[in-house]
């Protein structure tokens, strides 16, 4: 199955790691898996700053070859939430509940193209050491690092 | 990957078909795939007659072994709409568009457990030769075959 998946990746986090890692997982040696990173216009209309596109490049190859995979994967520069994904014949979209919603949207956008939709994977949500979503916003706020474990207020002011 | 999945299966059609194929495909030879099959009590809830237990029993069977799988797989039988889903613990769920808010409220009622939340697998909508869904509801009206054939009216009446 050819796969498609995306998101801005600062810090890539546990979640996103199992983000990408279940695309590889559907695709099949057979098929392939497009991973869409953010460029740098569109990912800082986040609320907290963002590492420079190439930075954030290297870290999200980093993920996949330490996957070990056989897959084919590319990599596709976002200019918006869509992409390529709108028009591109491909199997299925892998989402997190946060994202979810775009991936609704695009389907509903290609029906209206006369595209068939896709299918949508969902994963589940990964949790830090507080039972709590990691997120990027938590990891830039000093609360958690990228696997969800705890920074101690007390040792950060020593 | 330990997969679930449920239905009713009256009839046994193409989307109910990919439903079960992604099923087997996501869990892995190393995993397990539990159909839930709704008891005719529950089943009954439809607008439409719907065929016994036993019946849709054998048909989805047929349907499994078609499949020609190695993964190991169970039915089990629904008495409402979750089943095991809200105890058992496994990895995903594979629904349709049109039950996908079942999925999102056994992650919800699984959170209210202290369960963790399960990867919620969303198939494409099948659809049938006039580029509408394949439902049982328009099977059992006699529009479509299993297959999303259209029936002509004309060749009924003859």
């Amino acid at each position: 199955m050819k796969i498609m998946v995306g998101g801005t990746f600062d810090p890539l986090h546990d979640g996103h790691r199992l983000l990408i890692k279940r695309a590889f997982d559907l695709a099949s040696p057979d098929g392939k898996v497009i991973i869409g990173l953010t460029n740098d216009t569109f990912a800082n209309r986040k609320v907290h700053p963002i590492h420079p596109y190439n930075e954030r490049y290297k870290d999200l190859v980093r993920c996949i070859t330490s996957l070990n995979t056989d897959v084919p994967w590319e990599i596709e520069e976002l200019h918006d939430q869509y992409g390529s994904s709108l028009d591109t014949d491909f199997d299925a979209l892998v989402v997190s509940e946060e994202t979810f919603p775009v991936g609704k949207n695009i389907n509903h956008l290609r029906r209206e193209r006369g595209k068939p939709c896709v299918e949508i994977h969902m994963i589940r949500c990964v949790l830090a050491e507080d039972g709590r979503w990691i997120s990027s916003t938590r990891i830039w706020r000093g609360e958690i690092d990228i696997h969800g474990k705890i920074i101690q207020k007390e040792e950060k002011s020593e």
